[in-house]
Parts: C-alpha cells; structure tokens; sequence
C-alpha cells in the first residue's frame, strides 16, 4: 500500500502519552482482544498505555461502513472473521480509528469514555489458531546451527532454493505474560549409553516474527506471489521456545517435535501491514552464486518492498539482575531484514501444493539472527552451544536458561521521518520442572 | 474395560443388515457427523447400511440420564463436546443404543423413523481438529524407510527409544470420498544440477491409523502412561497421502511439510475403544537386545492389552481396472499389531513435556506395513522406491499413482467368538495437478 496521512509523523493524538509511544503512537493501531479488569473477552485497539474498547466503539454511531463492518467481525472475543476479511475494511477502520483519535477530534470525549488503562486490562491470543507452521527463514541462524552440526556444510543444498519450513503446535501457543514451564523429556548425552528423561537442562529462546493470515486460500489451490500479501493480516512476535537436548535426540528423522510443543509465547497486538508500511524494503541483495528463486517464488514488487527494516531485542532478565536492581541483560540486537525469503514467498510456497490457509493461521520466520556475535536469536547461537557462557553484570553466567529467567523480546520500527512503532511485549518468565 | 453384553456375538438388531454386516453391527455402534440429503448436519450413528440420528433421538424421552448428556454433547456439527466428556457418558450411550437396536426392542417404531439410508447422506470430519500429530510407530515401514537410505543402519539409534512423532496439518485432512488434487512441488532429481516444480511424479498413500483424543490434559501437565487410554475417545482410518519426490528435497533438516500437507483422508466414523475391546492384544514382544522403554513409557496393563490385531488392507483401483469391470487390486494386507508403540504410549509421550492436548486433536500412528512385501503400507516400499511396479491384472503397471486412480484403506477387526466390525470406507481418488 502507499503511505497516506495516517503514517504522518507529525500525526498527533489527545491521548497524550501515545505521543512518542515506543511501540503504540496513533500511527500504530496494533488489533487485539482483551478484558478490563472483570470484564468479557472484546476486541481492542492499543494506543499509548491505553486501549480502546472497539466492541463498545460498535454501539455508538461513531462507525459507518466498511469501518463498522471490520469492527463487527471483531466480535466474539477472537479476530479470525475480521482478519478474513482482508484489507479493504482493515484499512477503513484504520482511518476511522486514525481520525477518531487524532488531536482536535470532535468526538473526542465520547471515545475517551472507552478507553481502558492497558495496566489493568488482561491481553489474550487475539485470534484461535488453526494451524501453525514455522519457517527457517533467518539465514544466519541457518548457518550458525548447521555450522554446530557440519562445519564444512553449514547450509543444506535446498536452503536457497526452498523456503523450508514445518508444521508446529497451535495448542500451546500462549500470549507474553504467561509462564513456561520447565519441560521435561528424553534426552541422550553423546557419551551415554542409554537416554534418560528429566528436566530439560539446555533450554533456549528463539527470536521470531509471526505473520498471522487473513484471507485463506481453497484446498487444492495455491496463492501467486503477486497476491501473497492480501492474505497477510499483520504481525507479532514469537519466541519459539526450544529444548535443545530433547531437539538433538528426538529431531531425526522428522524434525523438532517435544523439543518445542511445549509452549511458544507471541505479542498479543496484530501490528497491521499498513502500520509497518513505512519499514518496508527491498529484499536484501542475495550473495553472489546464489540461485535465483523459482518462478513461483520470484515476483519484483515482492523483491522491491517485501523484507521489513525492523530492530529486532532479546533481553535477559534473572533473579540476579533483578535482586541487584540491574536492568535486562541485551542478549542480541538483529533485525528483520536477515531474512533469507519473504513473508510472500512463505505464504506462496506453504500454498504451492494446494495446502489450504484459513484466517487466523500463524506463520513463524523462523530464528532472525544477524550475522555477528552479539544479533544470536537463540542461546545456541550466542553461547556457541553452551560452550562460552554470557556474562552478566550481575556476575551470574548463562549457557542456556534458568529457572526463574525471564526473557523480553522486542521489535521496533525506526525510520527518519516517520514516527517509531513497535510490537508490544512479548515475554515469559521460565518455571521450575515439574516434581 | 471389560467385555460385557453389547460386544455379543449373538446380539441381532432388527436393523435387518446389520447382522452378518462386514462393518457395521449393532457390536460397533461407531460416532459420527452426517447431514442427509438436504438437511442440516447433524450426529449419527452407523448401524448397518443405515444412520441413527442421534440428535433425532435427544428429542425423544428414550434417552435418559449420561446417555442423554453424551448425545446432547453431540450437537453443532462436530463431536468435540461428546469427546470431551470422556468414556463414562461415551459407555452410557453406547449400552442404551445397544438395547434400542436389538432384536425384540419395544422402541423399535420410534427409533426406526429416526434412521437414514446411509448411501442418501453426506458423511463430514466427526470433529473439529484442533491439532494433527502424526507418529511413526510402524516398525517394519520406518525400516523398509530406511533401508532405500541407509543400507547399513536402517532404524536410526532414537527409534526404540522414543515414539518419534512430529506435527502435521489440520486444515487439510478431509473424511472419505473427498478427491485428492495432485500437489505441484520442487523437487530435485540427482542427477539434476538444479530443482524444478511441477506436479508430482512420485505420489503415494500411507496407510495408517488415526486416534482422536477425548479428554485433554492442561498446558505443562503430562498423562501418565496408566491414565493415557482414558484420553483416547476413538479410532478411524488414515491414508496421509504423501509426494516423494517433494519429500526427498524439502524435508532436511525439520521434516515433512508440503510432501504431506495437500491432504489426508480419514474414514468419518469414530470407532470407539469399547467396540474395539474384543481385538486388544499384548504388545508384541520386543527383539532380542531391544532396550526397555524408559519408565515414562511402561505400564503393565498397557502392555498385556495395549496393542491391536486389526487387519488392515490397501486396494488400489484404476481407471483400467474398472473400465475391464475388475476389482481392485489390492496392494497390501497388514495388521495394526506391527507397531512397536501403543497408542498409550504415543499419547503419554506426545504429553511427556507438557503439550496440551485436546478433545478432537487426531493422532496418526504413521505407515502400519507388516514383515513382508505383500504387506507394505504405501507405494514407495512395495515397489521398493519405484524399482519394482506392480503389475495389475489389467495389464496396467503401477509404481506410483497416477490420475484416476482410487485408493481406499479398510480395518476389520476378525475374532473366533466376536462379531466382525470394520471402520468403514477411507477412499480418495486422485484428480490432476492444477495446470
């Protein structure tokens, strides 16, 4: 889309801490669903530290066409039929939000009175998950992994030819704010004669985006290129929590499976593609040698404006910098532009065979890594598979996590020009195995 | 549980062709979701070549206390509420269907009036699934498998240690009848410099079965291996229609996805535990030197009673076989007592790290193949990766299947002093690519 008024940076809003919001200035409007302080599951807008009631925005006159018939879908206390509906009345209910919130809107006392302090209120998954897929898109990550593995090979011979991705677990998908507990599981030491089964003693975070799908597709048909990003609601963030013991003993021959369906944490804002219009950017320049992607994967406006500039944090909290009153510990600073493929080639390739999205489907990227040291989406990464521990300023040394440990994720558009945005938070804190 | 009076072999019903019926006798009773024609969908039970309208029947006085509650949980289209409420209600239904259906039955007129002529109905998904896993606990495939890979070494070193297992799609799995599109994929021939996309070349079935899961288990608790068959609330047939050509280029390092997503048919009727109770047989016993499943994994009473013998065939009709007017060919007689772990064991492991699940998630038990060659569950072993084709009595040659083709998948349970019972038609013909 092109960028229209909404995305002004001089765009301000009466809701006065939204201005100069990290994550949720007016020129945000993240979709979610969440509950006031003893209240029903509704559908919401973040703005500032505030959010905006938009079921009880439904029984004023304040909504009127394609806006209104966005906001009525969002009933129900999950967004599935609104994301559905696509971008026309995304975008119009967009613009209503824009103008009803804007500084000097007439209407202003009759919205104020459905705001909510976001302090208070309780954030849910903002959609029922069909089905969740994630990818493997994070090139870095990719290489560092398969470096562990085969250092002469880092990359498999289809990495730069296929999107490769794999079927997840919806169930355990919990939004930020929820705990993870310890899993337990089999695992088997290289030098052990026989697995054993226990807590998970090398458990791991990986940085991902998660797309979330609006319009589906039919089964047997397949999505072009071109029209990948109609059917892409908008975005999150998703740790893909991963037991790296239980991964290396169980994962062949078909994949990852206890190692990582025992939870995935996710922001629980949808940040549309219109808010993160402004950080749209070319696909990186692949490196020379590399393949030219397939036809049905190679599309030029796809190539022109299909990656995202996106800062992409992972900060470490634990019981020792908390007790010392130190701040999160900033395991990795990348961005989402290290990815390999698009999120148009992801959805287009997951449909290629006639494989059937619906609205309300997650997509993960996959581990967004960069290429140093200090950009390692996960602990394997950074601490080269627990052999050089982090340290923190509290003197504690981490090789993968702790009981107690709480990692923040975070990610944030930044553009000369245009107001900052951001995701929201996506946290967890890790608690203890089961006895 | 213990066989009482409903699994009688001299039970009649005076629903005529029940009795001597290959599938359906008033022994099986098995659950499912039908609409006939013209009308709205609605909860059912096969009996015969009829279904009972269960949702008929809650309108009568002639259901009563647990019984009535598990056919009111029946309602809507989908049959999650009924699953959920686990085998108590299940039992309940299952005794009073049993004595309205029986030979002398005062009910008779009343239930009589509440029956559909199945060929006139539409049969749908018994449920909504949440989550498909699909495992891989067929022994005599994971090394027929791994014999065309690995010559040396076909059972990877986890195999009798973990019940392998990995996530699959929900969207795409359709009840029986539904026509499988050949997927389109990029695949890579070895002796091609480069991958290519186009339809498949190599598509095949696997034949397996499918668990559907009653009563779920909170995220972060796990099922111990003695509480897991109260959480199965039924059986069905699975054909996880699989393209090996697309496999063999996708699926390092995370697995199978769009090889397998394009779809998978089941057999719509939930075969539950009780009807099967008269084919429950000790688990088979190990090799000499296999190691002892970890503690987690064992449990007396699931291995005096926790495997099945279930005779499972595969036939394959062909446009040629039919237009000479004969029968299907069929490729494979097998047995479900070939799997090296029980569907507790799956359940308890799939849970071991704390994954939820939930009521009308469907578990697949992966390829049931027997010892020998006339007993492969899919293409890609019997014609030992396509070397070999089978040679069909219509002169045609198969070594993987082409358009037209139709594959349908039975399961009859077949004991001295029991009534036969089957699950039913699991069949899909295969239509064209999309050009």
């Amino acid at each position: 889309m092109t960028l229209d008024h909404t995305h002004d940076a001089m765009l301000r809003s009466w809701v006065k801490e939204a201005n100069g919001h990290p994550d949720f200035p007016i020129q945000n409007l993240p979709l979610g669903v969440f509950s006031p302080e003893g209240g029903a599951q509704r559908a919401g807008v973040a703005i500032g530290d505030h959010i905006l009631d938009l079921t009880g925005l439904l029984g004023t006159d304040l909504l009127q066409g394609e806006a209104a018939r966005a906001a009525e879908a969002a009933g129900g206390g999950a967004l599935n039929a609104l994301l559905a509906l696509g971008a026309g009345p995304r975008r119009a209910l967009r613009a209503r939000l824009s103008e009803l919130l804007r500084e000097g809107a007439p209407e202003r006392d009759r919205v104020a009175a459905l705001l909510h302090e976001a302090a208070a209120c309780t954030l849910h998954l903002p959609a029922r998950i069909g089905d969740y897929t994630d990818f493997y898109v994070g090139i870095h990550h990719a290489e560092n992994i398969g470096k562990q593995f085969r250092p002469d090979q880092p990359l498999l011979p289809n990495y730069k030819h296929v999107p490769i991705g794999y079927h997840g677990r919806a169930s355990s998908i919990r939004p930020s704010g929820i705990p993870v507990r310890r899993p337990r599981g089999q695992s088997k030491a290289p030098d052990a004669g026989m697995p054993s089964f226990g807590p998970s003693s090398r458990l791991d975070l990986e940085l991902e985006l998660g797309v979330w799908i609006g319009p589906g597709n039919d089964l047997g048909t397949s999505i072009p290129i071109g029209e990948a990003q109609d059917h892409v609601a908008g975005y999150c963030l998703l740790n893909d929590w991963s037991a790296r013991d239980i991964q290396a003993w169980e994962y062949q021959p078909l994949g990852p499976f206890l190692s990582k369906n025992f939870a995935s944490t996710i922001s629980p804002w949808i940040v549309t593609p219109e808010a993160l219009s402004p950080f749209r950017i070319a696909q990186p320049p692949r490196s020379e040698g590399d393949p030219r992607p397939l036809s049905y994967l190679l599309d030029e406006a796809d190539q022109s404006r299909g990656a995202f500039d996106l800062r992409l944090d992972v900060l470490l909290s634990t019981p020792g910098l908390r007790e010392a009153g130190l701040p999160p510990h900033r395991i990795s600073a990348s961005n989402a532009r290290h990815m390999y493929w698009t999120v148009a080639q992801m959805v287009t390739h997951h449909t290629s065979g006639g494989c059937n999205l619906q609205p309300g489907d997650l997509l993960g990227t996959g581990t967004i890594s960069g290429p140093d040291r200090d950009a390692c989406g996960s602990l394997v990464e950074a601490t080269l598979g627990g052999r050089e521990p982090l340290r923190l300023a509290s003197g504690e040394e981490r090789r993968f996590l702790e009981d107690g440990d709480e990692i923040i994720l975070q990610a944030r558009g930044v553009r000369e020009g245009f107001a900052q945005i951001g995701f929201g938070e996506c946290r967890a804190v890790i608690l203890g195995a089961v006895a």
